[in-house]
């Protein structure tokens, strides 16, 4: 744990002289050095801003951008600590300032005792509305904390085999032709490849990849992109052809019924993202979509995101894992989960530059849940 | 774990004396002797049919008893040894000898990791249709001996408040106005008593009990002993009155449409039991019930209960759990799950004069959870 501690002071004091550290170290004692509550009974969360550097200039329909803004979170407690993190792309309203004012507002010290993680993020979840993604950074530094002190892995609790782990996709985005053939030509240790649609040059872009690699599996996400239930059935048809195993928000969220409509009729599942946050939202995918994408920064974390497999489960709905740009934390987090569900996209972390932790590795396309306890990282 | 094994040969040796053992001790190997598998890394099953004794004649609306057929069930592993039961009173279609045809078709030494419950789980359920008591008693041991591999016990691992354990109701039959007014006074060190209605004479039932606990919480259990939605909407409101908190199964299960009826216009909820097995069940009776009774032994033990637990609040629906009349064994098990729910009516255990365990204790009316790893026994 001392040597944990010394990576921490180390890692803050290299921000901090990049000057990327914007709150204070800890919420409650801002003034006092930090120390290890050894046997103290109280737990201690502090965090620190950090940037994650994009190995590469991030597209998407709305912009490029060549850093991810990024919070890191600890909780210590008793000598151990759990790390976490709230990844925050720019396309969401949650901001590193957003979350800061919302771990201000936070008494972590009030608890004694860990392991009750309902009680204490209840406490989490009722202190405001939204910050979802600052409120997944405490759930995953929480379990983190607790798997430590249980000296497991959360697939280990949870009663998973870590040998059911799927392959994780690899993104490719919207591009011009040669860059969409380049980038899949990069791809190749993936087995499976996401494919963004929904720019009008649709097939255009899967032709683009197949050139590539003409056999591997693929995934396709629209991102809301379609507007004609018919036209996209065609395209639904057209793609099971092209080894397309799912398609992703074809249409945006609020055309319900031609959603519905199209599940029904699809030949392939129709998966559901930007309409999922978390437990009503699955309740009510029901019925509309074949399957689920469930995110650690949307549901506000490792517990909420279990009860939405266990629930899309009940439904017998397919259930996919994503993520957003993200250190290591967030991702190794995310694989904990990863042996109950159909389908990853945890590529997050393999898009940036300056990783903290290490985590989760991805061997032949396969993702490689740590056998550490918690969720299994370790700070670099 | 030494102590664990003597004491287990030790009442196998009682047992076998009075001639209750029916089943081999040892499905796989029954002609050697049972020795501890330290570090050899394979799960053993063993099992033998142990008669349960009722303190007390018990009378239900079909029969009366004086014991309670019950396979107690343990699995070892590694020196560790998980307890689990199946408690089968004569009204449900499975026995002892159901329960022990099932143990033979199952090979659980095809496994050596116990931490993948879902995976061993899954091949259990597998094995054959029905079976849930059967069933019941390999997920309760496997809970058991993975808590104490962990260290922990169940309400921990899943992340629950002890203190948030509920009081237990105690039951009173349907019976002759003196023996109703003398069971009550004899329930009088429990906060809450559960009624038995149905048989034509609900509100005398009520009054007799009245006369004794004026004040006392009651819940009140019908088995679907009424049949006319309106007259049951009036018996809803009296009971209101009467400081009746629900009404369980009201009247029998397929008048789903009048049961449906009573529970938009009822002012107390309506708990489903005889409904309610497993997860499609609590799906289903999503808009029909208000709550939902949920027993281990139906419900083939402690994983699908917790998944029915987590569907059940996601439906915002009320969540009793049950029990059937049973040893400290799988009434510990239940406890674990307790602080999650709304209501407990866990005195299976009180009603026995031979338990073989010491476990789960009821303090002034209210669940004390065990504080030991796994389901929280300890052989007696």
């Amino acid at each position: 744990m001392k040597s944990e501690r010394r990576d921490f002071i180390k890692k803050a004091g290299v921000i901090a002289s990049s000057a990327a550290i914007l709150g204070a170290i800890n919420c409650d004692n801002s003034s006092k050095k930090i120390k290890i509550n050894r046997g103290s009974g109280k737990m201690k969360l502090t965090y620190y801003k950090y940037d994650l550097k994009m190995k590469h200039v991030f597209t998407i329909a709305k912009n490029s951008r060549t850093i991810t803004p990024d919070m890191q979170v600890q909780i210590d407690y008793d000598g151990f600590t759990g790390y976490g993190e709230a990844a925050m792309p720019p396309y969401y309203p949650e901001t590193p300032e957003t979350a800061i004012k919302f771990y201000k507002k936070l008494d972590l010290a009030q608890f004694t005792d860990p392991f009750q993680i309902e009680k204490i993020l209840n406490y989490v979840d009722s202190v405001e509305t939204g910050n979802h993604f600052a409120k997944a950074s405490i759930d995953i530094a929480l379990h983190d904390l607790v798997g430590k002190l249980m000296d497991q892995p959360w697939y280990k609790i949870w009663g998973y085999d870590r040998e059911k782990a799927p392959y994780t996709s690899f993104t490719i985005g919207i591009d011009k032709p040669e860059i969409v053939q380049q980038k899949t030509l990069e791809a190749a240790p993936y087995k499976v490849l996401k494919i963004k649609l929904g720019a009008g040059n649709d097939k255009e872009m899967i032709e683009n990849v197949r050139k590539i690699a003409p056999e591997k599996q693929l995934y396709v996400d629209v991102n809301g992109g379609w507007k004609d239930k018919k036209k996209a059935l065609d395209m639904a048809h057209w793609l099971q052809n092209q080894n397309v195993v799912f398609v992703e928000q074809p249409m945006p969220k609020n055309q319900i019924d031609d959603i519905a409509w199209l599940s029904e009729n699809s030949p392939i599942p129709i998966v559901a993202d930007e309409s999922i946050h978390r437990i009503p939202d699955v309740i009510a995918a029901r019925g509309v979509y074949t399957g689920i994408n469930i995110k650690l920064m949307k549901s506000t974390g490792m517990r909420e995101a279990h009860k939405m497999v266990n629930l899309a489960r009940s439904f017998d709905m397919k259930i996919l894992i994503g993520c957003m740009v993200a250190s290591s934390c967030s991702i190794s987090a995310a694989s904990q989960l990863s042996p109950a569900i159909d389908w990853a996209d945890l590529d997050g972390n393999l898009l940036i530059s300056n990783d903290l932790h290490e985590g989760v590795l991805v061997k032949n396309g396969k993702l490689i849940i740590p056998e550490r306890p918690g969720i299994g990282v370790k700070k670099l």
